[in-house]
């Protein structure tokens, strides 16, 4: 499962090593562990966010859905991309959360919402008008779905004109360490000064096993999402062990620098399709998009690589002559020679 | 926190182990990982179930609360003793899986659910009256809150209430390990052959990180709870360190050697404090509640023991006068020392 | 169905009248109708309450679901007798209408809530506590299920225990003008003057055809409360036909005479059966209840008697021996001649 | 209001004569009244649907929120149109009613879904895939909310790719009677025999107070639709007055004869329009839309005229030389004289 998803790596050792300590004696539970502390005290530091809430869930539809629900009433619109997670990846976990809530599609280029398209949106979103649903929240994904990038200044423009209708701005931040170490630029950057109000820091796609950071800049709602997440069933009564993981992950960055080798790997692949392929959208990070031959995918399938077709429900089953479009995601862990491996195949 | 909460302990060696083992390499995710088959035959063959379904979660609340949104629609009542977990301690949980179930108290002695209050509640449950929630789903708890323990005969009488009419039954094994090891009977006898559907099957308190499966005896709903699931955010991607942790755990009777070791430090404190304290409930495994004098406890705290009071909305703020009950649970891992030193404690 | 219900009664000529009258000619809708301000107008001055906000729906349970979910989150609990219409015969419909609110019974002789009982479930309700469900509202209801009347100083007493925790406090005034026209006290004394936040007052069951006001004496969820009615699917288009109803309702104490004329009939039901059946509950208003033998009820039901059992689980069934608890309601258009007719069936 | 929409006028004198009518004595309620019988006997004949079961509910977005939660699951989408009502102007009573299914856009010219469209999007609609949301139902409207009409061949046409996937078939009926008048067809025609399982029929716009049917052609989901609609307060309690209308609405051709007069005058109303302003949709039939410089709509109305801009998120804000949309809606009460006097205004 090489270039399948990010998610198909392991974890590694620093972390592997942080849980093995974590594991001796007692621990008091449900985020009140002494790591717990620790973790909250590096997000405020790297974010230079003194103030800042954070909480641990296992899952990214988790810590999407709870951050949304936190901010958006039952009747408030969720504005994203049509391609967002929030909106084809979760079955609806967003709905489940906010207790109904409407996902309402923002158009935009290669995965990412372009201005205009939001300020149209919201001229004509009805606020005030009893019968439709009320702007709720600007969700943005970085990297976005199509593996492109927001840069900091991106993002503050989408935002800015939320914030004009008065909408909380989330950020899904699955891949945000994919997209930190490519821009160059400092958490802040690309969070609270873009005014990002509560980031979903993914931590799971880089390394961890299952641990993603929920911040909020805004701590206004901090007890409503703990009250949240209890009764959503994501708080851990050994909750040490993500917190284990959190801490040794931002410890000397290390999330930083295992996203820029899995940034690194999928721009040698970027290198190697050059003129061979046709790929989709600018590289922003660990994602590349290629189309090629459905022949040369059948072939690559049978002699063993591993990458989805794009979108996930595309299949073998189409015409002969249709091509396909792969998708194809660098790990932390991925290497030289497995790049050089897949190229081979290409090459065929 | 040595008696606090068995959920205050760790992971033994062999967990960690497995998880260790189960990072080399790539793995597909979201549950179909090589591992999760193993964990699917265990639980067949252990329970004797050959068609039984099996899914994993990390949290008690989330495998109860998917369990009984499963089976129990949104207008359907849950009778529950009134000191469940669901009902004092998930923070609504089952209430916002089901869309909004309502929680029925049955009466019943240490805990546990009296077959004719049973039969009394749903002789007047307004079956067929539109103005009524409509009977849902029995859900019991073994061991009990109250740290006592059904028999599969005591199951099978209360179970067979709910199929007179027509109602599932849900099991929360959150201590399930605890309870079998304690009976010496089957998993089978303690499930299916006493008319349970649905088990949350507890394997956080006794060694795990935070793994909990649900076995549904019934395949019915299974594809119903794995949409559920996902859109819960509990489907985890690197699902592997989930499978991987619940195969070790029941492989070569682990989880019993472990609940039978928590089991059996119980029954040494129950021993050392026979005779000085009042023992609240018979002890049904690795639970023990008793009650003393406040000023005991104020002692025992400010000497370093830790436990619980129960309700836990008790508090040291009580009158002086009135005594305290205090709830002491053991894990796998509590040590003939530790005892002993609480022990000590006691005698000040 | 005499006095069965005083939902089974028609409506009176001036609401008929003022039906027809509203039925002419085109009218803006969703209650921009200039009806509706005249029924606002005419409710803040009755309740001396200039900044009051009001809107109507059709049911009860509407307007209790809609008021509750206006002010307590889904993680809350609502604190309420167990013998409440909204925790007994709504269906569920409090819990829909919040996302999963607990209703939380607080015990009381007569369908009333003690003091006492209140304040010691709120002193063990686990605020702060993430594990349980947070304190939300109190509920209140009078005239109450047993037909009894709270006064205003027992609403102030119960409320103000609710307020010392931040409770809002909700009035189902389903019987509303019941209690207040045996009373003898002004709208303002047994609501917002008793603390009450939000009042479902009742105009079905007192010769409406089916129009509910619900009255925010703090206006500040008022739009929220419009949102969630229109996403009940609880906004009339032709919203004049209820404000119609309302407006001629309130116009010229209409509705206090109305509910006069029933609670004079309930007492002279009272007063004959006085010696005769052993009433249950101290009466309140236009209600009654009564126990009798078996045989008596068979004799009375074949010989046309219209009353309910109560609890409305209760069946012919029984056993012989065992007496029967009749419910018995009076309209604002019981006549003397009907209560007359019924003590004679008692005579047999 | 002439124009502004179906729902600003009145109800007919043999309405309010059946209100009247059913105002003397006693009723049993919530349903079980006499009348009610006769309306399920009414629809069961014109509908030649021996078995269908049919309920009653006071708005549209009530008849359609219940109607697709008893057939969609919380998991699933919603097919319909952008501008369906559903979608736009229900305040998200679908995501409420359903706990949070999803409304998933089938584009189509005029208002009307196009079967290609609804082919493509369900060939990627994930199923089986426990990431996405799963198909749960079709909607469809007729007449539109562009005013035009589905023949019930193109019902067949949409509804039958619906069928091939397994789904239910909705039909929003809001303006049915108008579709059925201008159609000609029976009405199980453009119902059950065109593949539909559950429609709302709407009689408010077409001169009633507030009453739709609920007609559920399979009766499977009959009891939990009953359900729904007491949790959702939708019972009345005096439900023999919404008989009462629904009852003399079907009689003797009412419905259609109201619809008729409504279609006439829209035809009248085009006739007058054509070749002085441009129409925007082929008229299906009560309906009309047209563009006109601003500079004419505002004029018209200073003059008086009564109509809406479409969509309605539009306003008179906008650049003097953007044309703008009217929406005019003629009723059952629509006279020649008022299209006259509005087509007066226009001509300035």
């Amino acid at each position: 499962m090489y270039f399948a998803s990010d998610n198909t790596s392991g974890m590694p050792e620093r972390i592997i090593d942080a849980i093995a300590r974590a594991n001796a004696g007692y621990a008091p539970g449900y985020g009140t562990d002494p790591l717990m502390a620790e973790v909250r005290a590096q997000i405020r530091t790297f974010f230079e966010a003194p103030e800042a809430e954070v909480f641990l869930v296992t899952t990214g539809s988790a810590a999407n859905a709870l951050a949304l629900a936190s901010y958006c009433p039952p009747w408030g619109a969720v504005y994203c991309h049509a391609l967002a997670h929030i909106e084809v990846d979760e079955c609806g976990a967003p709905e489940f959360y906010t207790g109904g809530a409407k996902l309402t599609h923002v158009a935009g280029e290669n995965g990412k919402m372009a201005p205009d398209a939001l300020r149209d949106t919201l001229a004509r979103a009805g606020r005030g008008v009893v019968h439709n649903v009320q702007p709720g929240i600007l969700s943005l994904t970085n990297l976005t779905e199509c593996g492109t990038r927001y840069t900091p200044d991106e993002i503050a423009a989408v935002s800015a004109i939320a914030k004009a209708h008065g909408l909380p701005v989330h950020l899904d931040g699955a891949r945000f360490a994919n997209a930190l170490a490519a821009e160059g630029c400092s958490p802040a950057e690309m969070s609270w000064r873009a005014s990002v109000d509560v980031l979903s820091l993914g931590g799971t796609k880089n390394g961890l096993m299952g641990v993603e950071a929920v911040v909020m800049f805004d701590p206004a709602r901090a007890w409503e999402f703990q009250l949240r997440r209890k009764r959503g069933g994501h708080l851990w009564s050994k909750h040490r062990y993500l917190s284990a993981q959190m801490a040794a992950w931002l410890q000397d960055g290390l999330w930083l620098e295992l996203a820029t080798q899995a940034n690194a790997m999928a721009a040698m692949l970027e290198a190697g399709l050059a003129g061979r392929a046709e790929l989709l959208f600018p590289r922003g990070g660990n994602m590349l998009f290629a189309r090629w031959p459905r022949a040369t995918h059948q072939q690559m399938q049978q002699a063993g690589a591993q990458y989805f077709l794009w979108p996930d429900t595309e299949t073998l089953d189409g015409p002969d002559d249709a091509p396909v479009s792969a998708r194809m995601v660098c790990s932390w862990n991925t290497t030289d020679a497995q790049v050089e491996q897949f190229l081979g195949l290409m090459a065929g």
